[in-house]
Parts: structure tokens; C-alpha cells; sequence
């Protein structure tokens, strides 16, 4: 199954780490890939390095990528990370596959369309799990399950930062 | 700040799971209060009985609650997991309170409505989440992020029941 995790909301990653927490606890095997975050110093990556049943690879750099004049490097990585992608999922190795911010990526245009729905084809008896804003319609339609985020409120609109243990 | 996690499409418990996951990471103490679900075996609780500085309250029975005739059980059980929320609240013991499913048990008046707004007014410095369906609109206009998690597309449409590893 592809399920899709998108929209301006808070609350898309975050739903992906609670059915990676889910899977583990039946005894899973779980690979989780993010896109455009290469930085181990989240929350959630310390609090998952105690399950051994759980790979991570992160894929981008520290910098945020500059949606209107992306670097060389932003589309190296977007690459790579597909490249993962499609190795994790021919291996079948993992019953949940995670690609987090995947949907930026495309949308961006670090990855093309073409690339992520053939990760699809790829999904097999595992669930793949795609997160990010923007999924394109041609994702949509292919996936079996869509949650749109909708953002109804958020505090950063009324000044709050992004905060550590709450948005990393 | 208050954060709700509301709608009919898949993601609200999952995301406070992951918000839950976050905050463990950067050592905060957190408490899951869940309502309507008196079941220890989902996934979850067994990946997230890993961790210290994590305190789990369980409310309900394992039975699901029937919307036109709740049993005298569900409403004692419901204000149980109220009283002990307002104890950890009023503790200031822990820098995240998630409180699962408390929308639903207020929509299926379990729980009267007040208490629940009494709730968002313990507060304080800590982070509050509150998920589930039917959040009722005070709820929402006390709140500081809300996020809506609309259905675009479900599997269970389809005829695919609720699976282990991912739907508990």
C-alpha cells in the first residue's frame, strides 16, 4: 500500500514516525529515508536510535534548499536519496519504508515526478509511506491512501519560532 | 501552547506519537493519557514502554464505545482519564501532556465540554495535544495550532480492513 501524508499542516512527519513507532512494535522492519534533512541532531532521530530493527538514511544538507535557485548539491542528493529508495524497495527487506519530504523534493523539482511514481511500483507487500507538501495529483491518484494536513490554525502565524522537541 | 489534531482522514494519533518521539529525544518528560482505548497490546505502547521519561495512563474499556448507548462504564472511565489529566496538568511534572482521543469522548458527551476547556486553562508552560475526531469548535478557537486531517482517499473504502503495524 502508498499512503500519503502532505498538505500546509502541521503534523505529516511526525505521523510517519508514529506508524514507524507502530510497526517496530510488532516487530517490523522499518528503513526511514528523509529528504532535504541531513542534520542528526532531531529529536526523533535520538529517541529511534534505540530500535534495532530500524534503519535511517538522510539524504541533503544542512542548508535549507533556495526553492527559486536550488544547488548543485540539492539535486546530487535528491538523486542519491531516490537511489536508496529504489534499493531499499527492490531489496524487500523492510515490511514500512519511509520517505519523508520526498513530495518537496518533487516539487521542487530536485527530483522528477517520473522518479517517485516509479518508487511506487516498487511498493509491493510493504507499505510505502511518502510525506511532504505539494504531492503532485499523479501521486495522489496512485496512492491508496491520502491525508491532506490541513492547516486550520498555527502559532507560527502569531510569532512563535520553530521550537526544539515540538517542530525538531 | 495548545495543539489539536483533528478530522476524519488518518494521522492524528500517529502524529502526537511522533511529537511524543521528538520530545523524548532532547530529554523532556512526557505523559500519554489515551481515552476510549484500554488496550496495552498496540504497537506503540510496546515501542514507547522503551523509554524513562515516558509516563502511559490508559482510559476505557476494550470495548468500543456504542455512540447511541454508551455504558455506565465509558462515562466513568472517561472522567478517570479526566481526573488524571488535570493531576498531571496541575503537576507541572511533564513538558508534554497528549491527551488521545479526548475530542471524541467530549463529541460523544462522555466528558462534558467544560472539562475539556478546563483542561486547556492547566496549561501552563507545557505543551498540551489533544487529538481525535469532532474537536468541538471552542476547543479550537482556545487553541493555538489546530490542524485538520481530511481524508482525500482510504483504503478502508476499498474493503481493506484495519491491519496490525499500522492501524494499531
Amino acid at each position: 500500500m502508498v499512503q500519503i501524508y502532505t498538505g500546509n499542516g502541521k503534523g505529516k512527519t511526525t505521523s510517519s514516525l508514529g506508524l514507524i513507532l507502530r510497526a517496530l512494535g510488532h516487530g517490523w522492519r522499518v528503513c526511514l529515508i528523509q529528504f532535504m534533512k541531513n542534520d542528526w541532531s532531531y529529536g526523533e532521530i535520538i529517541s529511534l536510535s534505540k530500535f534495532e530493527n530500524l534503519d535511517i538514511f538522510k539524504f541533503g544538507t544542512k542548508n535549507l534548499v533556495d526553492p527559486k535557485n536550488p544547488a548543485e548539491i540539492d539535486f546530487k542528493e535528491a538523486d542519491a536519496g531516490w537511489q536508496k529508495a529504489r534499493e531499499v524497495l527492490k531489496s524487500a527487506k523492510y515490511q514500512l519504508i519511509v520517505l519523508d519530504e520526498i513530495n518537496v523534493a518533487v516539487f521542487m523539482k530536485l527530483l522528477p515526478l517520473e522518479k517517485q511514481l516509479e518508487l511506487c511500483e516498487l511498493a509491493g507487500t510493504a507499505e510505502l509511506v511518502m510525506t511532504g507538501r505539494y504531492a503532485d495529483e499523479k501521486v495522489i491518484a496512485r496512492a491508496d491512501l491520502v491525508t491532506e494536513m490541513r492547516e486550520v490554525k498555527h502559532y507560527y502565524a502569531s510569532g512563535t519560532p520553530s521550537r526544539e522537541g515540538i517542530e525538531f
